[in-house]
This record gives structure tokens, C-alpha cells and sequence, in this order.
């Protein structure tokens, strides 16, 4: 295992500490592993809180800021945090509007926050919930019941993120959420796998020859393991799952994403072979990303995600946004 | 080798539909191998140019926009560009106030550059040049007599970028850019080597439990090789150098740049390390960066650049920018 770190237990404590160090608009608690904005939620404004396992990066810490989170739990490597975080930070960036939370279908995630949710309701914080569930690749998982949720949580932290800003109330927040996960679907493809500080070595083994189609970003299995295809059919491989699985026709926003170990420069090759398959498929794609927006430690890899998108949908994702992650307009 | 492309020989081409895909701000010549904004540059502005081999993304190309350059030319993966390509992007880029050439210093860049400066000069554009050489790891290398020219790049072209906008003239441009070019340096370290698509395999060997310090971002041996170390005694061969070199003491704009293979946890764990040991060095981080500027490809490494700045320089680097690699205020 080669990795900038010390101990491979501390990790997450000491990459908070680079966080606190590298944005002074954000406020560490490193007690509770809460990532927040320095400045405290506007009065009226509803909250967003997320987080999840670490090892997301830049998802969920860095996509705290104005437009976008105002409170992110990280929990240890691929470890849901616990309740006690989420509550800590509900209670925190409640400004008397209501907090939602956002959660990705993973089995720790979505019980720690339902479990907080009741605290915080029952502490007199008005709490609502959406579950993100928008991986095609699988229907139950090794880590899920039902579909995972992934790359469309980028988008929905985004999007909402600035409809809370504009004021829409928790539950026009709520409903908006429940519409961009709707609207969202992904599929992943992995090159190679990850490895987790404390386990030393890499999570599944693939030949040299071999990729793992549909993997989730803990390096769950996925649909299969084919023999290491060209760009232009792995490019199929991520398009054709998202297409067939719902009307994706008409305007999207598109994120062809990075897991971490691949170079940009294959991100742009494998774009220039998914965006005119998507266009042949009836997508209009209005926006994109290409990048690493959620990731999976250091693993070689790529995901595909498209949400179908209108007008408001549009305006609110060109809203200004200022996050370590995304940032534009401000 | 595992990546996302077809043929080998086609990456650039085909890592170039992608940018073109993905970013409509910006205009791809396929033929020439340029990457242009789609505006046409403003009367009166100075332009800037930069360029150098492929795999180093998002530099050049990422760093095209409002606020940076207004064409970077594409080489090969790790291959200068040609003279015809800079001789193409400086005529079609100067608007009669000149063009300014930023070139990292590496022996073909800087003769291909001094050639289409020369050839741009034959047919009246006004060129100045600025050959950038900050790493502090050797003083000479396999790729360049003097030092290497790495991450102060990223900040010169942020800075000078701004005060194009801003209406410096050419002789004021190159004059800054010349003292930001003196006031940066950098050091690298690489946890394992990058593949060169057409060479499928590994650019060098570095054993499991070995790494190299100050190695350059095309896999250059650096100053030596050392057993695998913490982020803590990592962050100090990457600090110590900088500040033997020169005195780094005051206000500072700090990167600390992954190679392509690194996770950003890693890196802000590094960041944790890197920022104390800076500080108890007198520098006083005005500014910073943490991600991927200028990698290598897919290796596992980090660098660290140190550019001393004054208010003039900081008040660049706030400037909007709108570049597919730096964003904020616009």
C-alpha cells in the first residue's frame, strides 16, 4: 500500500485537519467529524446535511458552501458515521426553517439517519429525509436493499442546494430532491480497485486483463466482469444500462466521473465517446461535468451520470455556488 | 496497462472531442491541435499562450478562459507540441497588443516556442516569452538543462491572466511574469510511475516499498530514492528544499498539486502536514490550493509549490476566472 498517510487508523482525523487547514470558509468540528460552513445557517433558510463514508472525496465535506451543503458528517473510511454526528449536526445549521438529509441507499447510512432524524424531531428540529437510490447496475448489493445510491447525489446537493438558498420551504426542498432522484440514473465501471488504509491492500482482485462492470463505490461487485474493452465499448457499457432502464430523452445534465485513480485525460477520451451516444439516445445534454466529484480511494475507474432536467432544474444548478468541489458564479 | 482508451496513438486526438465536447466556453482545433476560448481575444488585451505535451491535464488546456490563457497547444502525451501548432495559436490569438509565450522550461518546449516566436515576429506580432523553471529538485535533468518548469505554471497563468485582462501592456505582462516565475518554486514526490499510453507500461520502476523524491512530471529521476515514508516525513521533503532554496518567508499562494493517481484524501492529509511545516518557516499561507493542477498521468504523487506574494499578486490571483480548471467569481 502506497499512500500519503501515517497512521492508517488516523486517517480520516488527520484529513479533516488538511480540510480545516485548506478553507477558512469552512468550520472542522473534530470532535463530532462534521464539516460546516464558518458561517451560521441565514435565519429562514431550510439546512442540507449529508455525509457518509470517507473515501468519497471530494463528496460530501467539499461540497459544503454557499449553494450547496451546510453540513457534511464524514464517517471513517467506507463507514456510515453514526447518528450521534448526523444529530450533532442537524441541531447545528437548524435556523428554525428545517433541515433535509441526504442520504445514499447504503444500509448504515440510511438507519444512522433515520435514527437521527427521530432525536432531532424529537428535540423539536423539523427534519425531512430523501434517500438517493440511483445506481442501475444492481438491484440489491453487498452494502444495499435496493439500488445505491451514487453520482446523482452530486447533482441533487447542487441542485437543491440552491433552491434552499432561494428560499423554497422544507417541503418544496423535499419534493425537489425527490424529483432530482427520480430524474437520476448512473452506472459505474471499474479498472481497478481501491484500497482501504486499514485493510493494506486492495479490496477485490482483477486481472490485469479484466474489468468489473457496474462496481459500486466500495467496490461492490457488480453486473459482471468482462475482458478489458476499448473506450468506445466501455462507453456503451455505461450508456446503454442509464437508457434502457428509463426514458432519459430530452434535457440533462450529464457528470462523467472519476473514481479517483484516472487521469483526466482518459476522462475527456471516454466523454468524447459517452456525450454522442447519449446525444443518438435522444439526450440533450445542457449540462456536464467531467471530473472526480465522488469517488472510490484510489481505484481506476469511471461513472456515468445523467438527470433529466428542465427549466428549473437548469436555473438552479447555474446558481452561484462555492464549495471546494464546485464552485462558479461566486 | 489499464485505461480508458481505444488506440494508443489516438488518445490525444480523441481526449481532444472530449474537451470540445465538454466545454462549450472553449474551441478545439482538431488539425492544429490548439485549444482556443470561442471568443475571439478582446482588442487591445495581450494574449496569452501556453502549451507543452499531453498528459499533464489540467494543464494547459483546462487552464483556457476568461482570466487565464487564450490557447494552450496540445503536444503528444508527454511530447512538445510542434512550432507550427504555437506559430498557429499565436497569430490567431494576438488582437495587435502582443502575445505572450509561457513556457516550462523543458529543452524541446523551449526551442519549439523560440522558433514560433521567432516565425510569429517574421510576420508582425508582437512576442514576449517566459520560460518558468521552479523545481528545486535538480538542476539539471534528463528533459532539461536548468531546472524544470512544474506547478508555479499553474499560478503564473492565474496571475499574468488577470492582469491581461486587467489591460497590462506586453512589457508589463512579461515583467510579471517573470517575477512570479522568480518567486515560485517546487518540489515533487512520486509513490509510483505513470503509463505512457503508446509505451504500455510503466515509465519506471519503483518498488513497493520505495519512493522517489523531487521526481519530475514525466517520471525523471529526482534526487534520490528513499524507503516509503509517513505524510509527516513526506511533508517535510517537500517543504525543507523550498525553503533551503530561498527565503519563503511572508505571504504566500501555496499549491499542493496531486500527480493523477492520488485521492484528495490523501492530499489534504498531506496539506495537514505540509501547512504547519510551512508556517513554522514564516510563510504566511495567503492563498491555497489543494487538488490535481499538473500531474503525471495516473501516478501516485503530490507536489508542492510555494509563490510569494505581494498585494499586487494577490489581488490577481482573486480576479474572476472561468477555466474548465479554475473557476470563481464568474
Amino acid at each position: 500500500m502506497k499512500k500519503f498517510i501515517n497512521d492508517p487508523a488516523h486517517v480520516l482525523a488527520e484529513a479533516l485537519r488538511g480540510v480545516a487547514a485548506a478553507h477558512p470558509d469552512l468550520r472542522v468540528d473534530h470532535d463530532n467529524r462534521v464539516i460546516y460552513r464558518s458561517e451560521p445557517t441565514r435565519a429562514g433558510k431550510v439546512a442540507l446535511v449529508s455525509g457518509g463514508g470517507s473515501g468519497h472525496e471530494p463528496l460530501h465535506g467539499g461540497f459544503v458552501g454557499i449553494g450547496m451543503l451546510d453540513a457534511a458528517c464524514a464517517g471513517e473510511v467506507f463507514t456510515s458515521p453514526t447518528p450521534d454526528q448526523m444529530l450533532a449536526a442537524t441541531k447545528a445549521v437548524d435556523s428554525g426553517a428545517g433541515v433535509l438529509l441526504i442520504v445514499k441507499n447504503y444500509t448504515g447510512d440510511v438507519l444512522n439517519f433515520e435514527m437521527a432524524a427521530e432525536l432531532a424531531a424529537a428535540e423539536g428540529v423539523r427534519v425531512a429525509s430523501i434517500v438517493v437510490n440511483d445506481d442501475v447496475a444492481v438491484e440489491d448489493s453487498t452494502w444495499t436493499a435496493g439500488r445505491r445510491g451514487v453520482g446523482t447525489t452530486v447533482i441533487l446537493e447542487k441542485v437543491v442546494g440552491a433552491a434552499a438558498e432561494d428560499g423554497y420551504d422544507l417541503e418544496a426542498v423535499r419534493a425537489l430532491a425527490e424529483r432530482v432522484n427520480t430524474a437520476g440514473r448512473s452506472m459505474g465501471v471499474a479498472l481497478t480497485s481501491g484500497t482501504v488504509p486499514t485493510a493494506g491492500k486492495p479490496t477485490f482482485d482483477l486481472p490485469e486483463d479484466e474489468m468489473e462492470v457496474g462496481v459500486g463505490i466500495h467496490g461492490e461487485p457488480g453486473r459482471h466482469r468482462v475482458p478489458l474493452a476499448s473506450a468506445h465499448e466501455i462507453a456503451k457499457m455505461l450508456v446503454d444500462p442509464i437508457v434502457h432502464d428509463y426514458d432519459a430523452s430530452g434535457p440533462a445534465i450529464v457528470m462523467l466521473n472519476g473514481l479517483g485513480g484516472t487521469p483526466l485525460i482518459e476522462l475527456y477520451l471516454l466523454y468524447g465517446e459517452v456525450a454522442p451516444l447519449l446525444e443518438a439516445a435522444g439526450v440533450s445534454i445542457a449540462r456536464n461535468l467531467v471530473g472526480d466529484y465522488i469517488t472510490s480511494l484510489d481505484m481506476a475507474g469511471a461513472s456515468l451520470t445523467v438527470v433529466k432536467a428542465d427549466d428549473e432544474l437548469l436555473r438552479l444548478w447555474d446558481a452561484p455556488v462555492s464549495t471546494p468541489g464546485l464552485r462558479w458564479g461566486a
